[in-house]
């Protein structure tokens, strides 16, 4: 069992000894993910690119705390509609390979469309 | 090395061969990371949350390539920021365990600062 | 003048006073929005449909405080980018009588190219 | 009767003539709105601030659609809710005035309890 495995068990449990299930319809579960990308966001909103290549110690804690924050819900929404996450991104990527060939995307920020 | 690790080194490796590390700042991936967990959202976003149980197989599909797209953006924010995802939410869900003692938590969905 | 151009000419003022613009590119006030949206998400997200009918006084008072916060940085964003927001709301509603024509959108959330 | 209150009495109409009041929860319209602030957000993701204060033609008409959009349900939200959306925000601007008193606050992107 990989720690992602034990980390969705210990959620699992979290979840059921607090009675939560009620509250944890996927529905909610993407909104309390968006607020917590958005809590991560706020981290970085009035920072120059180059400012947020290198934070100091206190920023980069919140930055912890609201990556730790997403990847709970992640893998809660992810557990509540039956999908591996990890499984699914390694599809994704192979997929956005083919829509980024290399020499076509390099070095551009193009959508895949306009390539 | 676990799958997560497997999926980070795949990341650093289709970012670098494309040239775009100018554009992952943690700034911009905490966009982007934003910007994929509304497109999560958007998938619910008309739906009762008993609807938002039992996805019909396109919503389902939907749902699973926006997870996927979350959790690399959450990968590469992380590895940008020298962070441990999964050691952040294991943190995370120690002190939630504090601050949600089963006994006062149960069955209720206020702020552990309301409990 | 309306009191929508009253409050833009007040945030100019209250940004110049403060040396502000300097932190106000399009980029970073549309951060700025997507994180005062999420707050505003975040008063309903454990919430039933509902509940969210019929809110309590205090979060009622929470959501005007971010639905003030959202409208601010919409307008200053829009200011920045030379748009005047009604305007263009005017012209993506008649946009939108088109692509969702009464007898065809009645009682669906189903999206235009699917009716 | 002001520009805005038009658009809302448009939206009230455009909403009944489409029989979605039933969709349209403060709940509901508090995530169009989330998705709406992210595809705004969307459009500055890979750019850089200096770019984004001075957009190309074809993202210039993307962000006066999405800004659009977000005022739209900002305004469908604020009607669900029975609030003044531009007289909560010149509370809130009021409010704000005394939290970063201008001497202190010149400048700075510090939040109000760091200052």
């Amino acid at each position: 069992m990989t720690k992602l495995d034990q980390l969705r068990d210990a959620l699992r449990a979290f979840t059921a000894e607090r009675d939560w299930n009620a509250f944890h319809s996927p529905k909610n579960l993407a909104m309390a993910l968006s607020v917590e990308a958005a809590e991560l966001l706020e981290v970085f909103q009035w920072m120059t690119e180059s400012d947020s290549r290198s934070l100091e110690p206190a920023a980069r804690a919140a930055a912890s705390e609201e990556i730790a924050d997403v990847l709970m819900y992640l893998v809660m929404i992810a557990d509540e509609l039956g999908i591996d996450p990890v499984e699914a991104a390694e599809r994704k990527l192979t997929a956005n390979a083919r829509k980024y060939p290399v020499e076509k995307a390099r070095g551009s920020s193009k959508k895949y469309d306009e390539l």
